[in-house]
């Protein structure tokens, strides 16, 4: 038995898995809506959908392998035709805050590479101002308090994410600082502040991005473009 | 016997470990012309002189392991007295080119933490315009070739690099592109550019930091500040 989010989840995951159609080359993002997403995908392949998989993290990796979803990379193709990925949160511009899955990085490049961006979350992702939720930045290990003390000064206290009290390393085997601004009023602006810090891998702020954004909200789907 | 040309890195290394006084947190650089000064610092520390430095390469490492020079890291010390270094290019305000040997994002990281910046070179990385040298950008492994195919964009053809037809990988976990963008006619905007590209770590761009050149030419030394 589902938990009432986890049905909303599976609803705009499955939903979400109606845009793929056969031929195309799809980014596959992460976390437990994407989950959904991807064990419906693998349904619709088993009955005939041809599709590759570019996938933005180990975890998805792994999901694509267990529900049959074939995947190619980046030597092989360039651009995708969709992507698919949740959010932490979005803005009425429909500009983003990501990286909770600390995916932040590879997820830009398969939103960055696709025609359409399409964004799964619940309702309560939908905010006004970013930055309620501290944002993800991937940084280099070496010099990190450096680059944290760099990112300090554009009005924050960023702090090391760590998983079971040992630092977290991601995917690319860098560090996450979570920075609380708690207002964001110029996210584009901010974007290129940090990513401009010598350190800063990439910054959880993705700007224009998104094409379309499927919320669940209680027994309804929206749908925002 | 020494050739002439180690005969002058020696020379340039020992003049810039002259400008190390007692206490100071040095930077240490990375390339052939630091070796000598490191050695030099060696010497030094043997006679009395106190300091800590950070190196920029596992290599530099190795070398202040082997000449006595004791090490701190960034967990301790926020900023650098001075840093010393070498370039593959420097142009005549004093903006460079850096990345030959790999290091280039430990090696922007102690030149911008450090109030000066020492750069020891002979005559023949002294240029009118950057750009002759390849400019060596440091990536992130994953989607590499989307990120080569950005910077392409800005006119160049990107080459991965590779050491014995293995693929390089940085002290940092990365690859290295080689820019070959001939001249370069306004290196700050074009570092900007690099920086802002997804995928990018750090650009071999150096601007604005080097506060003093020592140029080996022939029998003699040229100081440019």
């Amino acid at each position: 038995m589902l938990s009432e989010q986890d049905r909303m989840k599976k609803i705009v995951g499955e939903e979400a898995a109606a845009f793929v159609k056969d031929g195309m080359k799809v980014g596959l993002g992460s976390g437990s809506t994407v989950y959904w997403m991807i064990r419906k995908l693998g349904e619709l392949v088993e009955n005939g959908l041809k599709i590759e998989g570019i996938p933005s993290s180990t975890q998805t990796e792994n999901w694509a392998h267990e529900f049959g979803v074939p995947l190619t990379d980046f030597s092989k193709v360039n651009k995708l035709d969709i992507t698919i990925d949740g959010a932490d949160e979005v803005d009425e511009n429909l500009h983003m805050i990501k990286g909770g899955g600390a995916a932040l990085f590879r997820e830009k490049i398969i939103a960055q590479a696709a025609k359409e961006l399409i964004i799964i979350v619940d309702a309560s992702k939908m905010v006004t101002n970013l930055g309620k939720y501290p944002l993800p930045v991937e940084i280099l290990p070496f010099a990190w308090e450096r680059t944290a003390n760099e990112i300090s000064k554009l009005g924050c206290v960023p702090k090391l994410r760590k998983k079971d009290a040992e630092i977290l390393i991601s995917d690319n085997g860098n560090y996450i600082l979570d920075c609380p601004f708690n207002v964001i009023t110029d996210p584009t602006n901010l974007n290129e502040e940090i990513k401009r810090i010598v350190g800063v891998v990439e910054t959880g702020l993705f700007i224009g991005m998104a094409t379309r954004i499927i919320v669940g909200d209680g027994e309804n789907i929206n749908i925002v473009e």
